[in-house]
C-alpha cells in the first residue's frame, strides 16, 4: 500500500525558494531554468502538524512520518549499523572513528533509500515505468524495487557498467540500454520522460539538477539515524563520497531538520568526497554549471558534473569538497577491509579524504569522524 | 572489550546431555565420541537468573545478555529485516510469504552472527590464530572479524573457491591455504588445532560435529529476531538452506529458549533444505555418520556428511527435509530476484524447497512461510 504523507504541502526550489504545488518538476525550479540555473526542488511538510517517527516499525520505515510517503514498498533499507573502528583511529590518532555501513542495505547501497520513494511516487501517480541513468548502484537498486511491485524498468548506462551491476539489473528483470556516454543516458531518458511517460529517478538534464526530489528525501534518514544512535556522541565530522550531490544534500537537510525539531544542538561539518576537481573547483569560483572532466577508476562517483544543491550544502554545512586519488581510493579501501570493512573504491573514499584533511589541519585528530560507506566490495570484479 | 557472559554455566552435550565446565571442546562431547558417536555440545545458562534483552543495543548485540560473550566484537551484524513477497505470495497462492535477508549481514551472509563469537572466544582465551574450512562465506566473514580486531585468520579451502569469495578473503588480510578436497581442509586444520593452538570456527572431525559451539550459539539470535518482529503474526513453517545443520540447529535452540521464557507460545515447523539426499536418507533410516555424497551446483551448501545437531533438530520441530537440485534453486533464484530480493543460490533454495513442499502438503497454503535467505548475490559470479 502506498500512501502519501498528509504532511506533505508542495515543492520548494532550493535556490529561489519559490513554493509550488505537489507536482513532479523533474527538471527542477522551473522559474531558475528560465533564468539559466539548474536547481532542485525539495519537498514540503506542513510544519504546524507534530514531528515524530514510528519506533515500532524497524528500517527506512520508522521515519515514514518524515517522508513524501508514509507507507512506501520496502525491501528492509535503512538503520544501517555504524561501526567503531578502533585500531584504525588508535593507529591514526584518532579520538573516534567509525563507518556507516550503506553497503548493508538491500541492494548493497545507499540508493536504496532513494529508489523505495520514488517507485511509490510512480506508483500513486500512474506511471507504468521507471527509469534511471545509472553507473551501476542506483540501477541495480531501482530496478529491485521496481521488481518488488512488478513495474516495468529500464536502466540506462554506458558500455564499462561491470558484470555484477548487470547481472543484478537483469535479474531483477529490468531491461538495460547502453548508451556511448553519460551525457547520452541523459538524451535518451529526457526523451522518454517527455514523449513516453517513463518516470525518472535520476537526473537527465543538462546543467543537471539531482536525482528525482521524493527520491532524494530518502537519504534525510541517513541523518536521522545517525542522531538517533549517536545523540549523546555526535560525530563532529562526516565525510561522504560525492557525484551529483543526492546523498550528500539529503543528509545535511536531515540535520537541519533534526536540529529544528530539537533532535540535535549542533550539526556535523560535512565534507565532500570527489575523485578529480569539480566541487573543489567550484569552491573556488567556477560556475557550478560548467563541465569538469577528469579520469577516474571511482566509477560510481564519476561524472563530470556539478549541482547547486551540492553547492548550498557545503556552503552551509562548515565543511568542504575534498579531491581524492583512485589509488588513494583503493589503498583506502584496503585499509578498511583490513579492518574488516569491505567496500567499493567509491565507498572507501571518506577515508582517503579524512587523510587528506587531517594534513591540511581541516579536520583535527580531536573529532570524532564517520565515514560513510556507500557500497559494498562484493560488486567490482577485479 | 570482550566479557564472558556471567551466565555461562558450561556446556552440555547435545546426545548424551553430559554437563561439562566451560572449555574448548573443539570436537564435540567427548563421552560420546569414545562410543563413536560425533556430537556437538551447547553452552549451557544459569537459568535462576533473569532473562533480558539489551534493548538499547542494535544488531546482535541487542541479545548479547543470551549468548556466550556479554560484550564482543562488532561489525553491526543481526538485526536483519524481513521482506514480505507480496506478489509471489499471491501467485502461489500463499496466506504469507517472507524472506529474512541474512545477506545484509557485514559480510552477506548469515555467518556474521558466528563469527564474531568465535572471534571473541579466541580473544578471550589468547589464542594467535584462528581458522576455518570454508566454501567462502564462513572464511569471508571470519576473515573480517579476525581483521577487525587484529587476529590472524587463515582460511582452507579447496581450488574451486570462487573469486569473488577469495577476494574477500584475501582483503580482509586472511591468509588461504587451498587442499585439493573438503576432508583434507579438515585434516589439515586438525593439525593447526593440535599441534600449533589454532582456533577452529569450524568443524574438523570427521563424522563431523558442526561448528564452534560458541559461534553456533550466535544462530539463535535469527530466532529472536522472528519473534521480536512477528510476535503476533508468527510464522507457521521455517525453511532454511542446510549444510552441517549450525544455522538450523541454531535457530531451533532460539525459538526452544523463547518458547521457555514465554516470548512465544508454538514454534514454528522447521525444514532442512538440501542439494541432495543427505538428512532426508538419515531419516529414512541411514546412520548420520555415513558419508552421503552428491553433486551439485550449490557451493555453500554442498558437503557429504550430516550432523547429530542436524537430526535432532528435525526430529523435535516437527519440520522435516527436503532435496532440491541445482536447477530448482537457481529458478527459485530468478524467481526471487524478480520480487527485488537477490540472493546466492544456496540462500534461495528455500523457495524451491517450499514449491516441493507445497506438492507433497507437508506445507499448506494456508501456512504462513518464511525463507530465511543465507547470503546475497553479488557473491556469485557467472
Ligand atoms: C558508491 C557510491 N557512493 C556515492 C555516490 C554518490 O552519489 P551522489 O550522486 O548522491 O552524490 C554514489 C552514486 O552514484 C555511489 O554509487
Ligand atoms: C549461503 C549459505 N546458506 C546456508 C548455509 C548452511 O550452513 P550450515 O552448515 O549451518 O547448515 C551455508 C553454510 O555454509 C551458506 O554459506
Ligand atoms: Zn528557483
Ligand atoms: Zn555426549
Amino acid at each position: 500500500m502506498i500512501l502519501l504523507n498528509p504532511r506533505v504541502a508542495g515543492l520548494s526550489c532550493l535556490r529561489c525558494e519559490t513554493d509550488y504545488k505537489l507536482d513532479d518538476l523533474l527538471e527542477g525550479c522551473p522559474a531558475c531554468r528560465k533564468e539559466g540555473h539548474a536547481a532542485n526542488v525539495k519537498v514540503l511538510y506542513d510544519t504546524t502538524q507534530n514531528v515524530t517517527i514510528n519506533p515500532s516499525k524497524s528500517g527506512m520505515r520508522r521515519y515514514a512520518p518524515l517522508l513524501p510517503y508514509a507507507s512506501f514498498p520496502s525491501l528492509g533499507e535503512g538503520c544501517t549499523p555504524i561501526v567503531e573502528l578502533e585500531i584504525l583511529a588508535r593507529q591514526m590518532g584518532l579520538t573516534w572513528l567509525g563507518v556507516k555501513m550503506e553497503g548493508q542495505n538491500p541492494t548493497g547501497s545507499h540508493k536504496d533509500r532513494m529508489s523505495p520513494l520514488v517507485v511509490a511516487r510512480a506508483v500513486a501517480t500512474g506511471r507504468m515505468v521507471v527509469t534511471a541513468a545509472s553507473s551501476g548502484n542506483a540501477g541495480a537498486s531501482l530496478a529491485a524495487y521496481a521488481a518488488l511491485v512488478g513495474l516495468r524498468c529500464v536502466i540506462v548506462t554506458t558500455p564499462d557498467l561491470p558484470h555484477p551491476w548487470k547481472k543484478a539489473i537483469k535479474m531483477a528483470g529490468a531491461e538495460l540500454v547502453i548508451q556511448s556516454s553519460p551525457h547520452q543516458r541523459w538524451q535518451y531518458i529526457e526523451d522518454k520522460v517527455k514523449n513516453e511517460g517513463w518516470y525518472p529517478a535520476t537526473n537527465y538534464t543538462h546543467p543537471p539538477v539531482g536525482s528525482n526530489p521524493f527520491g532524494v528525501q530518502g537519504y534525510k534518514t541517513v541523518a536521522y539515524e545517525i542522531v538517533e544512535s549517536m545523540r549523546n556522541h555526535m560525530p563532529d565530522v562526516l565525510l561522504v563520497p560525492c557525484s551529483r550531490g543526492d546523498l550528500w544534500w539529503g543528509i545535511w537537510e536531515g540535520f537541519r531538520e533534526a536540529a529544528k525539531w530539537g533532535w540535535v544542538k549542533e550539526i556535523p561539518r560535512l565534507y565532500a568526497v570527489e575523485p578529480f576537481p569539480r566541487l573543489t573547483r567550484v569552491l573556488a569560483g567556477e560556475d557550478y554549471r560548467s563541465l569538469f572532466p577528469g579520469d577516474t577508476l571511482l566509477r560510481s562517483i564519476g561524472g563530470d558534473t556539478v549541482t547547486y544543491q551540492t553547492v548550498l550544502a557545503v556552503k552551509h554545512s562548515g565543511g568542504g569538497a575534498v579531491t581524492v586519488s583512485s589509488a588513494e581510493a583503493e589503498e583506502a579501501q584496503h585499509q578498511l577491509a583490513r579492518c574488516g570493512v569491505y567496500l567499493e573504491n567509491s565507498g572507501a573514499a571518506p577515508l582517503a579524504g579524512l587523510r587528506h584533511l587531517l594534513r591540511t589541519g581541516e579536520i583535527t585528530e580531536k573529532e570524532r569522524v564517520l565515514l560513510i560507506g556507500t557500497s559494498h566490495g562484493y560488486k567490482e570484479t577485479k
